[in-house]
């Protein structure tokens, strides 16, 4: 019944640390600076509960975001909200991409909704357009899930889209949860994330996480900006108290101080090198999606399994077979510091087969 | 509809870090030596995922615990746990102790299972008896829970009564949650434990928590303890993945190195200063009930309002006024310090008011 559907894993799964795991998008710039000696400064306080509702943490991630404190609620992750979502929205029919992050799923069959999905095409360059908008019309969901970008398509969702779909699903009773986890790793980010709409759209719940972005995947910290006041008092009751650590919410602290500039640096970096490698994937005859985020989406049109073929020279890529919507024949991969992606080209040529 | 229920939150409402909380029963002695430099030296994992199946903690707490590593899943305190329960179980009914611990009753409204109290009384010392054997018979339900000792009244209830329970439970299909939560404060807890039921019954559920006995609230992690492999993997379907962090996870590790010395050496304390606060509190004409654990549970026979009283010196306890089946005249009182503990009796007399 349960299988665990991610990346990230290749240490455990090979018991070898050297493993260079590329099936986890983190940010290879690494930790922000401050972060390590935040979380010795908190040590003292590890005897005490944490702040339930994340004080300080909501406050200086708000003025990161630009909006209102009020509008916050973290988890233990981002996972940790999309559990709660379900059961907070009492989603009995909830609508997905295919492909997508599978934990949408698996959390609308843990409340026991019904799932509907909407299959992105490889034609379209996976690319979500209006025909999503005429599915939700036609199923009339409680929830709606959109990646963006998405996972593992890299393939951003027009803002001209969103705010069409957060119209339709207003008169229809939907809420819309956009996933922006690899938002802030696109070039124009302030162009397509969706905080814009927040304070007109209370059917508009937005997840992000200190994650992928500020390379935090250990200490787990997500969090939901949303304007319906109600919702996030539903989300606090639908889970368990105390869901983000102390030190969790003083590595969040710390990770926000000069964030302006470690996401302007992450982005310069991980779009650059995602080209490099890209035009080299493409030259050994790989088939390269248009990615936005820090990863690259391509299909293998040769016979071998690519992460095989990468797992003997000590490269672990994601294959997407387990993918709604993917086969074997797809792969992700995370842009990864220069050294590391210097190493991914010549293990990828049909000569090393 | 969402309330805080629980202790432990004074300083946040306050926002005065000098309060002496005695709201939250957590380990006067404080955290086990090592745990500091273990998280320290697993800071350079943080930009990792945690090992989702925590293989090597469950290994090590196995071998603490004198079980399988197999019978163990670990969650984001054991409060995560509680809330995976009830939909992992599908439990329609669920059954529960008035006076207990609030999160169990939330976990069951969260899924929408109906919800049985049944009534301990002041006369009977907060015991459970057979009653509850009859009252499960009656009413079927899909869930029971035991809180032993019981939380906040510290009453322990006899393995013979528990077994009695499982028994039952057993024939008409019931699982049974055991919170032990505080069983390694009592002075017998290899006496009063229900491990060695594991083996025999697939139905027992027996949670434990690093939170309070190392003095980790802050650090979120506890556990269950099952026989039923199918359970735990729907503890693992029904939640979100990478539920415990690197750095709990360390801390967990270097928790368990002497901890045999370490729980023999809280026993003698806090039962003996335990003992101090009861005898003082009782002079001075409290009614106290027969706590095992490492707090006090007491009535106050006076008009006064004996949480405002002590927070106008410095000091939070626990009203259980929130608590089914008492009301404001209950309290419960961590034992602390020997420092904090002498500063209570004062405050807490007649003369101070």
């Amino acid at each position: 019944m349960y299988e665990y559907s991610h990346g990230g894993n290749a240490v455990f799964e090979r018991g070898n640390a050297d493993i260079v795991d590329l099936s986890a998008n983190i940010n290879p710039l690494g930790v922000p600076d401050g972060v390590e000696s935040a979380i010795i400064r908190e040590f003292p306080n590890i005897s005490r509960y944490p702040d339930n509702f994340n004080t300080l943490l909501r406050k200086k991630t708000a003025e990161f975001e630009g909006v209102n404190p009020e509008r916050l609620f973290f988890g233990n992750g981002a996972s940790d909200i999309i559990f709660r979502l379900p059961r907070a929205i009492k989603a009995e029919k909830v609508m997905l991409c295919a492909p997508t992050f599978a934990d949408y799923a698996r959390s609308a069959m843990s409340y026991g909704a019904k799932i509907c999905r909407h299959t992105l095409y490889k034609e379209n360059d996976f690319a979500l357009d209006s025909n999503f908008i005429n599915a939700v019309q036609k199923e009339s969901p409680n929830l709606v899930y959109i990646c963006n970008p998405n996972n593992p398509t890299g393939k951003i969702t027009k803002r001209e889209l969103i705010e069409e779909l957060l119209n339709c699903c207003e008169k229809i009773g939907t809420s819309v949860v956009i996933d922006e986890c690899f938002m802030d790793f696109t070039n124009q980010a302030a162009l397509h994330t969706a905080k814009i709409f927040l304070e007109k759209y209370q059917n508009l719940v937005i997840l992000k996480a200190f994650t992928k972005i500020f390379a935090l995947p250990g200490i787990r910290l997500g969090y939901a900006l949303c304007s319906d006041k109600i919702l996030i008092e539903s989300l606090y009751f639908h889970g368990a108290d105390w869901a983000v650590s102390n030190l969790a919410q003083a590595a969040g602290l710390a990770a926000l101080d000069g964030a302006e500039d470690f996401i302007n640096r992450t982005v310069k970096f991980t779009t650059a090198q995602r080209k490099i490698l890209e035009n080299g994937l493409s030259q050994l005859g790989y088939k390269i999606f248009n990615s936005e985020a820090n990863y690259v989406f391509l299909q293998n049109p040769y016979s071998f399994d690519l992460r095989e073929k990468l797992d003997t020279q000590g490269i672990r890529i994601r294959s997407c077979g387990n993918y709604h919507g993917l086969n074997n024949s797809y792969y992700r991969i995370a842009v990864s510091t220069a050294e590391n992606n210097a190493k991914l080209l010549p293990a990828t040529g049909r000569a090393t087969c």
